[in-house]
């Protein structure tokens, strides 16, 4: 008799987006024509820069012919795509090899594929409040998870303390949901802690792109001594708007060892095994994202993305509301009015401005009274948006 | 400190394809201008068919425009392409619900990632010779593997007997290496078995299109009773050509229930947490093949595919070889001469009349002494060496 993985009884339902959706129905059948501003989800809205669209034309017409067809790929990259990607860190003044690059299907997928390399008896930390989908996955494979909550006093950035105990760290910068950017001093820290303690920082950089103070670092790979503790994990989603496209790429350096084990020649053998390579069309559209032409389009693109972000910050500014993020993030991460809690506040929004946001408390305990506005909408939405709540706010 | 997962070093290298593209390089080098028949790897060579590009080119340009735009996708597949898929079950007399079906990337990532949802403690069992990566995600998994061997006297097709005890079991009809396809009659023992033991079936349909004997199970789920004991993995790679552009599908029943879980609940909830769904992009194109125009246009192509079977099995047969599949499959499966071991015979066959295969050795212990052709090459160059092979082997 098969054992199914009991894990999966311990997972918690989240009703976060469950409840959103309902709420948002439920007021506009009551206003059918009610104009709505969603600022809830994190998902691009603006299409693909023309250079990415021109390299899937290309691709799509390669696999139409018989010469230029690509049947199996590589299943750790493209050999083009891992240099072109070793390149651009290249160019920011971080030494990989291509071999240190792998092609994935999106970072959330990775996130969720990498604990494969480590012993299920481990623990992961996970700053809270935190993307739901770290803890999942780490519930599903039986892990003990350490919660370390963060707050306002250190501005959601926590650091390593004499007591803390972890195998597996997990790191988002910039944050989602707060929109807090780690710096170098704290950065060094945490990789200072992993490396005296043989632990393994999974560090998720899928907003580097929003990233403009040049003082802050967009990679863990700029602090010294991250190579022999550090995974990076990356994705085009958030900076080419491959949300629903679907490209990544995972940095495992060679240095990387534990227990006498290589995790870039185990990471090599998973792929191998568990996968057949990411499509040559999405693979091929993906590289022309790191051309000077794609460059400059999806620049074009941040753009739209992080003046929402400022005229939503200048909104909370004049209201003299407490925030976090905003500035080299597309995540805005705000103190709700004294008393009312996330829930409180997702109502009150809905039902007097017509603005939809994500309420803090869905992302563990230490977001209740925080609430999430993401910055990839509509820039006249997000103007009148902008507008409604700080007069609410005031 | 962080143990990594220690089970990576039980996997043992396979050196079966690297090996043949050594022995290729070299006889290339000392014979630049010879030309090679190619019969070994079992990658597609036909380009895409026109319906599919007409819509991979129409879903490019939904990604170029603000309004057809898509971002993030269903997790477990576009809803349109789940009940496409359903229907299509539904046009061989098996009923699904759109929600029994999980769109992929691929048959090969989601044996992979399927293990998910069992507890590792316990045993899969692995019909050889076989797929060497159901092996290996095994291994990493940490489960126990009970070796099956199969052989000439049951035509590579074992049943389950008296003492057979496994909780996963691993079934490929028709099957990658030997070609050999189960009959209703076997198939329908092996699905009492597993219901009798609460085992659970994962049947790899990767190659189900080469079936045109119409009395042979295309999918398990003709047998009755294996929607309470079976998971179907099936994907587009061989059927449409999908090798390099990547799509599959996966089935699980809501019937199917262990321990008091559902399988189908748990795998929606492992892909709503590991995945961020399909490219939109491939899945329209993948829609594609399901339409009239589509499935008219990839059984062009599959027939081509099967002539090159015939043309290799008339050869064998005026040679009095016998071999299995090659008959409602795209491998066929071939007894080296006698005395000859599958490395020997590949050595012969490169060497003598310049034709690749891939030694049965590769595929485990008891495929020592066979030899594998893949018919998913040129029909010229099938042509060509099944005339030097009959006149060898005469």
């Amino acid at each position: 008799m098969i054992t199914p993985n009991m894990n999966y009884a311990n997972l918690k339902d989240s009703y976060l987006f469950y409840n959103i959706s309902q709420k948002v129905k439920a007021y506009q059948q009551e206003h059918p024509d009610a104009h709505l501003y969603r600022m809830g989800i994190g998902d691009v809205s603006l299409p693909l820069c023309d250079a990415v669209i021109k390299a899937l034309h290309e691709a799509v017409d390669d696999q139409a012919d018989a010469v230029r067809f690509h049947g199996y790929m590589p299943e750790c990259g493209a050999p083009v795509l891992r240099e072109t990607i070793a390149a651009y860190y290249g160019s920011r003044g971080i030494a990989l090899s291509p071999e240190d690059v792998f092609v994935s299907s999106g970072a959330s997928d990775e996130l969720g594929d990498i604990l494969d390399l480590f012993d299920r008896g481990g623990s992961s930390l996970i700053i809270e409040p935190a993307y739901p989908a770290y803890v999942d996955a780490n519930v599903i494979a039986g892990r003990k998870i350490i919660h370390l909550p963060s707050g306002r006093e250190n501005g959601f950035l926590p650091e390593p303390g004499e007591d803390t105990v972890a195998d597996l760290i997990y790191l988002c910068s910039p944050n989602n949901p707060t929109g807090a950017v780690f710096d170098r001093e704290k950065l060094t820290k945490w990789v200072g802690f992993a490396n005296a303690h043989e632990s393994i920082i999974l560090f998720d950089a899928a907003y580097e792109a929003f990233i403009d103070d040049p003082t802050l670092p967009r990679r863990i790979f700029e602090i010294p001594g991250a190579e022999t503790c550090a995974i990076e994990i990356c994705s085009l989603s958030k900076t080419a708007g491959f949300t629903g496209t679907r490209l990544g790429y995972t940095v495992i350096p060679k240095a990387l060892k534990r227990n006498g084990m290589c995790l870039n020649d185990m990471w090599v053998r998973n792929r191998t095994t568990k996968t057949n390579g990411v499509s040559y069309i999405i693979q091929k559209g993906g590289a022309a994202v790191f051309t000077p032409e794609g460059q400059k389009q999806i620049h074009d693109n941040l753009r739209i993305y992080k003046n929402n972000a400022a005229v939503l910050m200048e909104a909370l500014d004049r209201a003299s509301v407490w925030y976090c993020g905003g500035k080299n993030s597309p995540y805005i991460w705000m103190r709700c009015p004294e008393g009312t809690d996330s829930w409180a506040f997702f109502d009150r929004l809905l039902n007097e401005i017509q603005v939809i946001g994500t309420p803090g408390a869905g992302f563990g305990a230490c977001g209740e009274g925080y609430f999430r506005f993401s910055t990839f909408g509509n820039p006249e939405d997000t103007k009148e948006a902008a507008r409604r709540l700080e007069a609410l706010l005031k």
